[in-house]
Order: C-alpha cells, then sequence, then structure tokens
C-alpha cells in the first residue's frame, strides 16, 4: 500500500498537507492521566472495536498496533511521518489504529482517550475534515463521550475543551524564511488565535522551511468556522511566499538559480551529511522545482518524501540495522546521492 | 599542437612545473630603461635571428609576435598561462618568441634586453635548465652580452644581476595552507635566500593553494648551486604536504572526502561562479586525484589546465566573445559544469 505522503502530488503546492485532528473522551472513564491498567485494557477494546467490526468496511484499512510491542525505531519512524504523536509513543500501555496509508489514526490512550487524525495532501482540509467526521461519528455510535451541552467535547487538557479539534496546514515557505519576516507573521497570526510551528509541532526547531499553522482556540467556535479562519490566514501566507518567489525570479534570477544548482550538486556528491543541512538543500531543491528552475527528466518526483526519509528514525528503518549519528551522516549522503541523481 | 600545460601528467604530483629565467642583455645597447627607438627595433630584430636563422632547426618551433599586435585578451590569456610576464605586456615596443607549445619563450625589450624562460611538466627543474641553457648559447653566438668577470651578466635591476637566473617551482600546497603554517614556511625559505609567492606572483594573493617558490639572490652563486639549494628546500615543502595528506587520510578521511566530493558537486552544479572560488573548489579535486579520494573513469585529466582556463582573459578567449564579469561568473560555470562532468 502507498502511503500518502510518497504521493507525487505533494510537491506541487506550498500546502504540504492539510491536517484535522479531534480530541475526544469517553463519559464513563476517567481522563488518561488517572485510568487504572484494567481500565485501559477494557478502553483500547472497545474504541478498537467500533471501528474494526464486521457491519462496517472502513475498519479493514485500519491496522490495531500496541506501541508496546513496537520497536524504538518504528516508533520513531511513525513520529517522523506524522502518523502518530511524539506523546503517545512515550506513554505505556498506548494502542493506535492505523489507516493502510497513513493518511488517518486513531490514537487510544493519549493525554485524551481517543485522538483522531486525519490527512490530506495539499491544500484540501475539506477532505481531511470529512474523513475525521466520519471517523468520529463511526466512534459515537458505540461509545458516549464526555459531553458538555455548555462546554462542548470534555478534554484532559482545558485548551482542547470544546470542539476538540485542532486544523493545521503544513506549508513550506522558505522565501518567507529567508526574508527574516517569519516573527513579524507569526506575532500577527497569533492575533487570529492561531500558532505557527516547526515541521515537527512544538518545541521543534523549524526544518527545510517547513512549518505548521494551526488554530490554539477550540471553544466558542464551531468546526466551520475554525477551519475557515484557518484557510483564510494561512492563504494570505501563501500568497505572501508566492509573492516573494516570483520576485527573486524576476530580479535576481541568475543568483536565485545558483544557489539551487549548487544545493543540488552537494546533495548528489556529499559523503556525510545532518538531517539539518539536508532539509535545508532539500528545501532548495523543492522550492527549485516548484518555481520551474530545476527542469528534471524525472516526472515521478517527490522531495517532501526524501525529507522524511532522511529523518534518523527512518533512515534506520530504510538502512535495516542501528546506526550511530555519524554513521547516520554517511548512509544519509548514500540516500540522498542515489535519490537526487535520478532527476 | 598541444600546449605543455595541456599535457595530462601535470596532475601527477605536487610539484606542477619546474621554470628556469634567465634575464639577459646585450653590451652595446643602454637598459631597456634608455633605449630609444630605433635602437629597440634593432634589439628585436637581432634576437629574432639569432634564433629564428637558417643554421638552427629550433628556430621552427618559435614564433615571433609583437606584443602591440595582439588584442587585449590575447596577451591576458599568454600571462595567464605563464607564457609571458606581466610586465611585457604592458610595454610599448615589446617584442618575443614563443615556442609552439609554449613551454618556453624569449622576452625581448621586457626590463631587460633579453629575457629567456622555459619551463617543464613536475619536478624536473634540469630538463628546463637545459633547454633554457641551450637558447642561451644560441643567442651567445651572434649577441655580445653585457657581462661583467667580478659581477658577471649585468642587469637592469641589480638583483638579477650574476647568473640572471630565477628558477623557480610551481607547487599545489592546498593542505600546508590550511593548516595555517604556509608564513612560518615563507619567513624560514626567506633565510635561505628564497621566496613564495601566490600563482601569479609578485604580488598576486595566492589562488587555489598554488605557490611560486623560487630563488632571490642570483650572485655569488653558480647555477646549479642555485638550482640545488631550491631543489633541496622545495623538496622539503613537498614532504611536508604529502605528510599533512597523509595524516588528514589515516585520521579524518571521511570529512576529507566530503570536503572534496561537495566541491565536485558545487563545479559540476554551480550556475555560477567567481574565478576565486573556481580555484579553491579546482584545488580540492587537483587533491581528491591525488589522494586516490577522487577516483573517476576518465583518464586524462589536468585540472592544472581547467584552473588557467577559468582565468577571465582564457575565458573570454574560450568563449570567443567579450564578457563583463557577471558574464563571465555565468561562462565559468558553464565551462566547469561541462569539464567536470566528464570525470
Amino acid at each position: 500500500m502507498k502511503k500518502w505522503y510518497e504521493d507525487e502530488r505533494i510537491d506541487k503546492d506550498v500546502v504540504i498537507s492539510s491536517r484535522i485532528r479531534l480530541a475526544r473522551n469517553i463519559k464513563k472513564y476517567p481522563f488518561s492521566t488517572i485510568l487504572q491498567k484494567s481500565d485501559i485494557d477494557k478502553l483500547i477494546n472497545e474504541v478498537k472495536d467500533s471501528i474494526i467490526n464486521d457491519s462496517n468496511v472502513i475498519g479493514n484499512s485500519f491496522e490495531f498496533i500496541k506501541f508496546d510491542d513496537l520497536s524504538n525505531i518504528d516508533k520513531y519512524s511513525m513520529v517522523e511521518n506524522h502518523t502518530v504523536s511524539n506523546d503517545i509513543i512515550k506513554k505505556n500501555d498506548s494502542a493506535a489504529l492505523i489507516k493502510n496509508d497513513d493518511s488517518a489514526s486513531i490514537l487510544i490512550n493519549e493525554e485524551d482517550h481517543i485522538r483522531i487524525q486525519s490527512v490530506s495532501i495539499g491544500n484540501d482540509i475539506n477532505s481531511a475534515w470529512e474523513f475525521a467526521n466520519n471517523i468520529d461519528n463511526l466512534i459515537e455510535e458505540r461509545i458516549e463521550y464526555a459531553f458538555d451541552k455548555d462546554f462542548g467535547y470534555l478534554t484532559s487538557c482545558i485548551t482542547n475543551t470544546g470542539t476538540g479539534l485542532r486544523a493545521s496546514f503544513m506549508i513550506h515557505i522558505p522565501m518567507i524564511e529567508m526574508s527574516g519576516n517569519l516573527a513579524n507573521i507569526s506575532r500577527a497570526i497569533g492575533k487570529f488565535g492561531m500558532t505557527m510551528r516547526g515541521i515537527y509541532g512544538e518545541g521543534s526547531e523549524s526544518l527545510g522551511g517547513i512549518y505548521q499553522i494551526s488554530n490554539q482556540i477550540t471553544l466558542g467556535k464551531s468546526e466551520k468556522e475554525i477551519i475557515e479562519a484557518l484557510k483564510s490566514v494561512t492563504n494570505q501566507i501563501i500568497e505572501q511566499e508566492k509573492e516573494l518567489r516570483n520576485n527573486v525570479i524576476k530580479n535576481n534570477s541568475a543568483k536565485f538559480e545558483d544557489k539551487i544548482y549548487r544545493s543540488y550538486g552537494i546533495l548528489c556528491s556529499c559523503r556525510q551529511i545532518s538531517s539539518k543541512e539536508a532539509m535545508k538543500l532539500l528545501s532548495d531543491i523543492r522550492l527549485g522545482f516548484m518555481t520551474g528552475i530545476l527542469k528534471f527528466n524525472k516526472p515521478e518526483k517527490n522531495i517532501y518524501n526524501i525529507m522524511m526519509n532522511v529523518q534518523p528514525g527512518n533512515l534506520i528503518k530504510l538502512c535495516g540495522k542501528n546506526l550511530n549519528e555519524s554513521e547516520r551522516d554517511i548512509e544519509r549522503a548514500k540516500y540522498l546521492n542515489e535519490q537526487l541523481r535520478k532527476f
């Protein structure tokens, strides 16, 4: 089964992906922080059964996993691909249902009892919303959620109470990053109840010019309002990024082209490279493709997927053996040489 | 006719080339600084006739040129290839006899009436000396030199009086340069009456890790003594360079290899590049070949020749049209992409 992030349509837009996350809790159990082992087992089985059962087809495309059964490498790899959260892999007795193309997951016993996640390629948050909403309804057919008619969905952390919704776009904005205007934008969107973070979420540093923009407020607004407001702000950022790209092509094309081709040359030839530098150079390549500066023969290209594959966990999985940091730098260079020379 | 610097044996050694220069003046004329036009014409013809005449075969391999007849680009190109000095192209009424492979030249009416230059590939100063000495004898058969039994050959500048000899090695010592030990070496050889300069002689900055080491003292020692002393000092520098290369391969091989391959990647992919940066990266490539780090399919490689060709004059000649600095940077990148991708 091809994963959603292996799809080459990913490199078509400033927006890499659109994502919906719904936080839900089951009425009859206390929140996960104080949940007893026996209740956790029941919780996991109930959520599992609500999806994987004879009366719905969608369950066939989900696989059930328990995180305690997985190797650390498998866990890190899932986080690097944004299939599951960083929090759940650190928690004992946690489980998940993962869609076969990794485009959706239902995390069980994370911060909340249930976290439904759905992602779609490019600037298409409506699809992600529809899928998450379907899963939400499916679970609700069998499980009574903790819901308050005034507050909405009740959650372990108060910031998620209400809709329990976090909508987000993963955007590639290297030109805005280079312009030095990022801090201003970040401050401005904060006033609209939104936030901007690096590719790996809270506290993560920016890598490869990729940022996640998402709502912070979940209460007092409908899901539709939250999503529409986020779309509107994101579209403005996209326009700004595109304008900067057009300007550099119009006014400083030779230098811009040189920068991008040098990044290509280094990726084809380096013998060791950190993931941070690899992300930076791959960001140049993605920018090169999108601006038409790079024109290569091979049509199926997916720089975002290469970006994911150079992360430590994915790289170790790819090599099939444990590697320390300097070994990874060497294997990462080999992988990049091979991938980039294909173009 | 293949030029000496197009020979691929040039990339075999730390020493790129060995060079001899003899300064001579004709007894019956005043020094060039005060020479009248009518005497200059006579001087030029006499020297020309001493080489190109019916009684010697060697004259057939020399071409006579007058610098006033040449374009600026042709003149710069000859300086960049070290075929003639930077001084002679700036002087009116100067001429030269140039050997068809550019390995020898007889400059007429430069600082001295006659400057005989001969170069040989690699660490082989004896060949250069023999050829220059033959030319010297040939001229002396027809022309009486300004010679004093106490002082030796008399020259326009007192520093050349005596043997009139400047022997030099052009050496590629990037590892010594990187080690930061260059200033110490330069000071040390000064005590032996020798000097170290950049690739384009006095006052020129170092480019691509290439230096010229030559004698400063021409008086009070025989030609043989001067050459032997220079050889001995140069051999010590060569050993130091080789030791540094062995050390880096032994102790830091992965990083060293990465640096060299990155330089290769940039040279293959850049879209604009200054001559200074090109020299730096080509120096890495030459070092890569010599240490066995770079192993390419194409056996005929001559990085030194590529280094010469990226100089402004040569590049303009190669492109067949006048180019300003930023146009040159773009054409230089194209030339380098093409040359390096061949390997």
